[in-house]
């Protein structure tokens, strides 16, 4: 097992990538913790820095994310993370949290209502 | 325009995609200045946190990207570039830093020998 490095807040960045379609589907942060569940569970988990707690991918949503494969990059302080996705990935409705250019333009389509979804 | 959300370092995250392969490449952290050289040249401009300093992909190696579209998440706190790569992305003679999975396999070929390429 390679000895990752976190930042000074105990945190990694994850990449999430769609294993077939090799999309992009969003990035967030993991802590000691979500890594070895994430390993565990083959599901995605995460440290919410805005809400200060342990989250599981599709938790609320079902859209959750089977892992496929965990890879490490070389410098050993970013995780990338194939999986297969349950649903889109992004609370905005959208299959990628990566929907627009950095114009603003957005260049997917929404999938589904978040307000259908996500009932807060 | 996006309005891009930097950390208090003033940095954002950059994930380096092979726009033919959808191969992840690399991670690295741009300021403003270097998120600003990267649109302005179609080459992908970093800051260097251990060198403190603004470097462009490949000034060294000649592996430069090309840029062909920028992407920003959801929280506009990660970007995603897809670019037409010149050579490997990794200064340890891989196609992509990405090189290995959590338990330290290599899972790429190495294309070159670094101590020929980088002459430091």
């Amino acid at each position: 097992m390679l000895k990752l490095k976190f930042d000074k807040n105990g945190l990694i960045p994850a990449i999430i990538q769609d294993e077939k379609t090799k999309n992009i589907l969003m990035v967030a942060y993991m802590n000691k913790k979500t890594v070895w569940k994430t390993i565990k569970t083959k599901r995605t988990w995460f440290y919410s820095r805005s809400r200060n707690r342990l989250w599981m991918k599709g938790e609320e949503s079902g859209n959750i994310q089977i892992v496929k494969k965990i890879l490490v990059d070389c410098d050993k302080d970013t995780i990338l993370i194939l999986v297969k996705p349950k649903g889109p990935a992004c609370h905005h409705g959208y299959n990628s949290c990566f929907y627009r250019n950095i114009k603003g333009r957005v260049i997917s389509k929404r999938l589904f209502d978040p307000k259908k979804v996500y009932k807060k």
